[in-house]
């Protein structure tokens, strides 16, 4: 967990960010960094020249005197959504560029981080601070892009290469799923105590909660089998209107990378083409996806709030797991001025809620109050399913 | 307010929401009754033929003895998105069906009130009572939209003819906008009481809000003149990503209808294009509008449930309010099986909540725990803008 | 055929045009005419406006003294294509037009007949008589299109209603198809001679064409069966590249209109659904189809110089035939100044030039040099086959 | 000119093109290779692969006994359009693959080339020595492509890298434009003699022509830029409906690669960015444009047939030349069984003809009976104009 006060402090977590992004790089061939095969995808080398350019925009051009651009056309190609930022590539089009190169890029990181290193040398102001750990927590976002994008990008090429050959651990027998019941009553969401958090966190506020059942686990692999071979996607009636156009216009039949082999289930993972485990957690499912299984059991989905009240009696991590909640500002919201006021608040309509963590996420970096969110459709995140009911009296 | 129990009454009141269809339709010639010139607005045709086929199809079928259909291959034209009614033309299509005529669908309509009269002559079962007046209802929704739909069918045509030629009222100066405020707390939300209500208003909750103010009346057309003066439809900071995407994508710089003529604001109405009045409540803009006025005001939207909680404190009906909810089932929310169980909720996500009601919801429909609900970029009902505040503490 | 001098002669041609054009409407509903299912088929009612606007703007405003415009919002809503004569409905927006209505469209060519019977009453300038007589020529194109329209609205409605009842005569069996063999040489193409032509007829110019053999009558329904019996639509190597993505994409598998009831292959006709009957000229197929089939038997489509060099040799006017030919100007072609020039000229590209006539076209509307033209994908027109090949020496 | 009778002279040949291909690579970065920037341009490591799965394919495969293919899996990914020969990576997806890497297609080319080397120390038969010619034929089509497609990735690029610094000639004036005077009459057309050519200049036959006049030379820039600044882009008489359509909606108003810096005209050259050379000849145009021009001459574009007709009478070689003609087969032209029948014939629809050829065209590979072919709305080839007019009697 980033938590830091002294500039030394700043800089060691500042060097650690910055050389874990590389290192997930490492096993990528240069042709890797280049590709941008959905337009939700960016291309690896695109993360890693956007990071950079958060931090030179954000904190180098405003605090580090005298400090001298690296090349001011990079301003445009690196912006991803700041209007307030000036013109910039269009999402759709980062694939289209092959300049600058991974070398560039990698230089221009050396460039910023010896610049970083400067202005850290001397003591800080607190808004210079505050700006360079959000620089840290959005190059966190992008490191779990990176890997599922990574992921995206290798498991879609016909040849199906493997990122790299790690052993992984042998799935352990999931236990059987039980209910925790939560009494109805006012609840405390949000963010407080110390440490960072994102603005739309908060403000902490109560909201009331009707009594329920959430899921101790989430939802394996094998159980989404049932509701697969139950025909679980030819049945109109779990699905919600615009998920059953979906399914029906893309051809979904199976979560996202699965195909079957003489019979067979297989995934494809960073070690390459895999059988389905039956007991690992589900994941790569659309929200339409997880409210269809969690009809056809016959329950639904948690609300975040939900969620974040029992989150201290389960264990969560492994996977985002999909809330029935709309991505919208809790009380108090507001933006702030400027493109830091750009983070969150207005992409906050028509996406859902996920709460958790995945294998991807590095670590410390989420908490029981973090608020990702995604368009209901998206199934390249590892996202997951947790089971919930209400408790009618 | 329909609320009957009676054959007789349930018979008289039938009889008054088909007449008053038709009578929404009687000065339109025989061509606007076939046009469809957006996917989301449907020929007036359509909408007198499906609004049958409902009673036909729900309550004939099922309860009338010896009942013949009118015409097997209605069930295909005037299905509207009940999957478990079998198949149906696609919305898009409609526009594009000559036949069946209008006289034949006056007929159509003919044949199955006088089945329906018929059925009505004797004691009725619970759950016929139950569909017939789900129909009524039903049918009163779609003459809010056979009003919305003409109104975008004439006034979209070059020639922009008028509806009618009935005087209407001449507007009253808006008094000065007050905010009425809200203490924090547990509410209760939802409907409750004896009549009719629809399963999306239910249950009846608990939630906790905190401390708000909620203005008394709408936002009028002169105050919304205010924020295009500022460039409101320019400045992408009071925007949603999407909504500014939108604005751009479709050029859009006012109201729906609206436009100038000689430097001076003018808008179509059911009698023909008339100066825009700035008294008169704001209408026909999509949510990113809404909330984007509300930011240039440093406001927001209120919750439904703020809405809600506060409806019995303030004058509503004249417009449908946008509100910052997202349309997502109650606690206790369940679909029940069958078709009746695709009313609602197969549509709860990516869609906003609408409180209140306009000028052309039909007496008595609606309610202050009704809700209402349209994707987030939709302009073409009467849709207006109520603000609210957080008071921090 | 149309040739006419005199004033009076002018007239009895004109009324004769005009009168023919509202015949072929007699059958219609009023809905009938409104409807625009594709982009390619024109709601009845435009055609009956856009060929009085063209008497309209072309001969009464410029020769008929004092003459007052109708309606001069008809300008935008009838005209086609003339950029030189101002803004216009976009052609996929025709559809969405209940206005003006039906009977509004006959009162205006009410309205134009009777100012043209005023301006006939005297003598006629030379030029307004060229123009009088393009303007019977463009409403018999416009007569082919309302059948085709019609048929196209009928035919894709669920309801499948007949236009009329008239008995069809029975079909004869079609003779084995022969040969006609043609020498090399240079030949004479482009009309010639009096009465009326279009533009793209001229001029009259040398062809060098090889030795080549061209079938004495079109292809049947029954020799096409063969074709699809054979496989056709499922061998790529039979079609062009494009044809092929055109049957991939839009699941093409016999021509259109066509479709199987209980294992016997039924089409649309204007009495209504019909058994295919295969000794009648195959129609409806797009110039891909055309080729393929071409190329199963063998041998190829004629180019527009060897069909019309033969023409005089075989019976042709129950199909239009696609040739092998792209539509191109004649040596010498020159476009006219003004909007009579933009009638053929303009669309000289990415077109095939389709010679003959149909059952549609207006009796002495078409002659051996006649070059009708339509994208290759077309297929709403009668659009048949005539096979030819090259003789080798 | 590739001219070669025994295995060593076919074997240098087949080297000397290899090498050339790789040679036009060898500025690039390896990010280069990866990208599609739109549909037509290919990624140059597909170019690099495909020419050699062509050999791969067609030749090795069938005449060198005991061949080892490379990698099975490389069929799907570099086969460009055979339908003959299996499933393909569609063509808007190959700038998504980032494997096979650059390398592994190196290695892939020099594996191929060795086997080449050992089905060259002896004895061919003819089959394989006319498959090994259109191979070398066809990857210096690609070398063609390479070109343009290079050019394109990087004069897109944001920061138009420059693909060398190799200085270029001087443009030298250019002198009065000059017309020939052909006289009417019959004229031989297609290719004759020894050597190779493409099925599509064959048969060779006859063709009248009427009196025409030629350009001695090509339009040039200046002669374009009159064009432009007398408004050519703006008035719809001098286009094609469809190439108005095409101006209007991508906002043409330059050919491709010009932009305006500080009033005066640059455009993207391999060197980088340079000013317009008024003498230089024009190309990137459109056959639209083309034709635009030339109407706003009052003149035309010659015919394929004109044009070859004249062809031993002026210099042309510096661009591909738009014509008047489509693409379509020559008498007695047909498809040969098989994968490498699909290479010309199946294109022969919609698509124009160019003449000449360009800086771009590996020296030998064009000739005056060559058939270059192009939709009309592409720009990204070297295209240009050379002006025609009809001599009327």
């Amino acid at each position: 967990m980033l938590d830091v006060t002294t500039p030394t402090a700043l800089l060691r977590q500042y060097l650690q960010v910055r050389k874990w992004t590389e290192s997930i790089c490492r096993p990528l061939q240069k042709e890797d960094y280049v590709v941008q095969p959905v337009e939700d995808v960016s291309p690896p080398k695109w993360h890693l020249g956007h990071t950079t350019w958060f931090f030179e925009t954000m904190v180098l051009k405003k605090f580090l005197a005298g400090y001298v651009e690296f090349d001011p056309m990079f301003n445009f190609v690196f912006n991803s959504y700041y209007e307030s930022l000036g013109a910039r590539v269009i999402r759709t089009n980062r694939g289209n560029l092959s300049r600058p190169t991974v070398d560039e890029i990698y230089k221009y990181r050396k460039y910023v981080d010896s610049a970083m290193e400067q202005l850290l040398a001397q003591p800080l102001p607190a808004e210079a601070a505050t700006l360079l750990t959000l620089g840290c927590q959005h190059e966190q976002q992008h490191q779990e892009l990176l890997w599922t994008d990574i992921k995206f990008i290798l498991g879609n090429n016909p040849l199906f290469p493997p990122y790299d050959t790690e052993e992984q651990p042998q799935p352990r027998p999931a236990a059987a799923m039980k209910f925790i019941n939560m009494e109805g009553g006012v609840y405390e969401i949000g963010f407080s105590g110390g440490g960072f958090c994102y603005d739309n966190e908060l403000d902490r506020h109560k909201v009331y909660l009707e009594p329920y059942a959430i899921a101790d686990r989430p939802v394996t692999n094998g159980e989404f089998l049932a509701f697969m071979d139950a025909g679980g996607y030819k049945e109109f009636s779990y699905w919600h209107a615009e998920g059953w156009d979906w399914v029906k216009r893309d051809q979904v039949h199976a979560p996202m990378y699965w195909h079957k082999e003489d019979g067979r289930w297989m995934t494809y993972t960073l070690q390459g083409v895999q059988p389905v485990e039956p007991d690992e957690p589900l994941c790569h499912i659309s929200f339409y996806e997880a409210a269809a299984f969690a009809a056809w059991k016959g329950m639904r989905l948690p609300t975040e709030f939900e969620w974040e009240a029992a989150a201290h009696l389960f264990d969560w991590g492994r996977r985002w797991e999909w809330t029935e909640s709309a991505y919208l500002p809790y009380p108090g919201f507001e933006r702030v001025a400027g493109p830091v006021g750009e983070y969150n608040g207005k992409f906050m309509v028509n996406q859902k809620v996920l709460r958790g963590a995945s294998d991807f996420t590095p670590e410390g970096h989420s908490r029981h109050t973090y608020r990702n969110f995604f368009h209901p459709h998206l199934r390249w995140q590892l996202t997951g399913i947790r089971l919930a009911k209400t408790i009618k009296p």
